[in-house]
């Protein structure tokens, strides 16, 4: 269990949007969302949950940890790639259910599928009908098969 | 109910992450993660939500459209405040559950609070105990009561 001293009780909504105590909304699963966005670039890298205890991990220690939902475990980001994520700044919003951490990335990318970003398809705009993504910055910075060689 | 027809259905992981398909994986309430960051200048300006009918409108317009958890409703975004956010590209992410949307933010700001981004109090990192936040372009740009003045 993570220690939950940091956190605060949530109180009014004045005090959760005006105030200075950390009072996270943690969805029904204990998650909260997560944008990873790199430093320099502004770029978007990935989108991911954290829990209260990869939360407290994430402050103390100024690397990202997240919860994985499909493993349903604790992460540390790059804990098997190497592909780490000093944390430059951390944000919470108004309403404290959502964090935005400033990163520099470690390697050659966040995403687990060989990109420096998750984010690698565009939806293009204004039409109707059926969708066919794009590609941007599509191209692989690193081979997954090679990094995530030992694990499932 | 949403047109289906501009969303495929899910195949394989390998389709998911590789493919040209648009096949979003909503959650059990029919939602997906959405991240609004300014064209300009990287900021992340909101995190909300869309449904399938708010993703289409989004696509179709140019324009961004939400869902509101709170109010159980679709919502064009600045449909009250006029603080309307016209989308310069969509991206979704490799697994699809997520999609990041460049906006242009017409106004002075996202936030219902006031300011320009809802994300204006940082975390202090590399300390255990107790966190205190701390204000960060926390300045409101627009007086809310003012710009709400008509709405619950």
């Amino acid at each position: 269990m993570a220690d939950p001293s940091f956190i605060s009780q949530r109180g009014s909504t004045e005090a959760v949007e005006e105030g200075l105590a950390l009072a996270p909304k943690f969805d029904a699963d204990g998650l909260i969302t997560c944008v990873a966005t790199e430093a320099g670039s502004g770029e978007v890298l990935m989108v991911a949950h954290m829990n209260a205890e990869a939360l407290r991990r994430t402050i103390e220690s100024g690397e990202a940890w997240y919860y994985s939902r499909s493993r349903k475990s604790l992460w540390r980001k790059g804990e098997t790639s190497g592909h780490v994520q000093r944390v430059v700044e951390m944000r919470i919003d108004c309403d404290q259910d959502a964090v935005w951490i400033k990163v520099e990335q470690l390697g050659p990318g966040a995403c687990h599928t060989g990109r420096r970003s998750c984010f690698y398809r565009a939806v293009p705009l204004g039409k109707a009908g059926a969708v066919t993504l794009e590609f941007r910055d599509g191209d692989k910075s690193f081979d997954p098969k090679a990094v995530y060689r030992d694990k499932a």
